[in-house]
């Protein structure tokens, strides 16, 4: 047998020590988002592929993991054999195409607002390099069916709310609005076609700078004229905020729908963290139609989560017209930071109980279940000969108490 | 976009409903697990192909799915292409692989005796039909490490903790082991190489009776003193148990070691449940060594829960003797049947919080959270025009209880 002991390329395996942060984090999320109401449900990370290559998105459709047909189905006696002839299912590549299914299929037994929590794998065949994984966990709230700023409210709140429950406080929350940016970059005569491009630059802008920004619009060859007003629309807004945003053809409803979910989240934050109007927040997504938003930690300088608002998306599948939006918390890149704090999961009293091979293993095991009993986490394993080195050892998986075996009389003492 | 909203075939998505008894079985599982001191581990469900197609894995090999290389990798100018060719990774078809895998890898920073759980979804391309699914749930304890029966002790009497945990009580523990069946069947004058055959159709016995056993035996044109042997040896067995082994020269060692076990486990359940020697239990997979189990619940017919000794199967991976020992709990089997006995999730107390349009949506929030801090889980919805029509909805989604907003006189309601 040919022997390969690492996980696939770019996938992890999780120790006990690391599973145990992993876990704490996933359950203080998903137990806020339910005590919040948003209802667990769960989709198969396998798709059927034509549901996965025939959405938006954009440069993850070349990530696809595709699995082989089987059986008859796999017919290699063809000419000119492609991929697509021998593919029938996928992995999902996010967490959102799998939920507009779910969805649609189940229209009339959900809430005519359905308010979901999803928590899974997803899957992307992407140039493996730290920090980067090609299968990682996504934690998403969705609201479907609400097209009113309530459920940006409801959405930032409980995503901050979350956080908060893990002790991530030092964060900000940016906002933004796909029709705010379309119709500033508009009104400084770019054309709609170019609209996606400018994006992508005014994007880089916290990494280039605005002079960066400039020379790389030069550089596509845009109109001098609406380059330096978007230059001039840039500073204005980033130094007024949204009060200006009117003298760029911004329709009224947008900024007050802007101006009002921001008031709302500052009343509801009450001072514990702050959500902050950024022209120059883009997010990638060609699906989204109105919000956008991210949360800023610390000086990071990546987002530990983000969102917005995709009216058009889930009900392409059914041909109708139904709004949603979503809020998706990094759960990698949160816990990779947490990690690096130390974050230490509280309240775990692990003990090893010890026994010597002359030892009734059955009273062993009911010494355990007392301790149990008493709330102790509590493995059982036989002494060592060299009880010091065999303590230590234990110390490093993750026990805080240790236990020898001795009938009545067991003592559970500190290990450090 | 050609519309499919199946998911995809064999597998399975799970409305909130379903996935809140699904998260509560899992959930009382795995803290009973990891309170007796078993480590939760993950492993990713794809696995480099030459590890699951190299496994010792039976039937399961061939209903791997496969997932194709990417790029460059997949060449198409091979003329002869076969499966092997374009496949590179694959889904697990269980968690034992993964668990060898994980173990030899990071042997060195484990416990020398390392008491493992898992967790996770199993991918087998099976023929669809009703209760066989292409993706399910198992959930693993195995002890790697460890020769001793105090392993087997300790995996027996801790599943029943967790079945018990979930009020499932009426069950019965069947034991065997793998050097009995073998000296029995040999001793009936049966070739080593006619053991397997004859062992699939002794399995048979509950389904097809002593007369079917002995007209399918002597349809294989066995020896027909052997199958009288061996029928005399069942009857035999079934009567008197262990006491008659060593008439048919099963080592002394060996009886010894499966009554040492069945005593500790009847003495450690106190008559809370029971096990049964029973010569009849097979269990399919060739990796099993030694003590084999099951747990038969009510009369189902099926098991909800099985196991064994697999003494060679970690070591093989890097060429040691490392003992080791598994019992995986069937989970779709158990929820289904969970289900059918119409089981509640206990101290469920769902609050529909309902506002008016008119209502300040920030205030309404507010109210839910200091609902939430009395410990409900609440969800925010609009208040329709037909309040009786939606209140009976929110009794079908799960709720039981509800209050209409209306600021500090908000009252929680039942709703049924």
């Amino acid at each position: 047998m040919k022997v390969n002991l690492n996980p696939a390329k770019g996938m992890r395996d999780f120790t006990p020590q690391e599973k145990e942060i992993r876990d704490y984090v996933e359950n203080v999320i998903v137990s806020t988002y339910k005590q919040s109401g948003f209802n667990l449900i769960e989709t198969p990370v396998v798709e059927n592929i034509e549901n996965l290559i025939g959405s938006k998105g954009g440069e993850n459709l070349k990530l696809i993991f595709k699995i082989l047909k089987r059986g008859e189905k796999l017919d290699f006696s063809k000419t000119d054999i492609c991929e697509d002839d021998l593919a029938d299912l996928g992995l999902r590549y996010d967490l959102t195409i799998p939920l507009s299914r779910f969805y649609c299929k189940n229209q009339s037994n959900l809430p005519s607002v359905f308010k979901a929590l999803q928590v899974g794998n997803v899957f992307r065949a992407e140039r493996a390099q730290k920090g980067r994984y090609r299968s990682f966990k996504q934690c998403d709230i969705d609201i479907i069916g609400d097209g009113s700023s309530a459920a940006e409210l409801e959405l930032i709140t409980t995503t901050a709310k979350a956080l908060t429950a893990l002790n991530v406080t030092d964060f900000v929350v940016r906002f933004n609005d796909r029709r705010v940016l379309k119709a500033v970059i508009l009104n400084c005569g770019f054309l709609d076609n170019e609209f996606d491009s400018v994006c992508i630059i005014v994007d880089k802008l916290d990494k280039i700078g605005m002079s960066g920004v400039e020379s790389e619009l030069k550089g596509k060859n845009y109109n001098e004229e609406c380059i330096s007003k978007l230059m001039d629309a840039l500073e204005n807004i980033s130094k007024n905020g949204t009060r200006c945003l009117s003298s760029y053809s911004v329709p009224e409803d947008v900024i007050s729908d802007v101006e009002k979910i921001m008031n709302d989240v500052k009343d509801y934050a009450n001072g514990k963290y702050d959500i902050e109007f950024d022209f120059t927040l883009i997010r990638g997504m060609g699906y989204y139609t109105g919000s956008i938003f991210e949360i800023a930690y610390k000086n990071l300088g990546y987002s530990i989560a983000g969102g917005g608002r995709y009216d058009e998306m889930v009900g392409n599948f059914i041909g109708q017209q139904i709004p949603a939006i979503g809020f998706s918390i990094g759960f990698e890149r949160l816990v990779n930071q947490l990690i690096e704090e130390k974050f230490k999961v509280p309240n775990l009293e692990k003990v090893v109980l010890l026994f010597e091979k002359s030892d009734s293993y059955i009273n062993v095991m009911k010494k355990a279940d007392e301790l149990r009993s008493q709330g102790y986490t509590v493995s059982v394993y036989e002494k060592s000969k060299k009880l010091g080195k065999q303590l230590n050892q234990f110390d490093g998986y993750g026990f805080s108490k240790y236990a020898v075996f001795s009938g009545d009389d067991t003592e559970v003492k500190s290990l450090s």
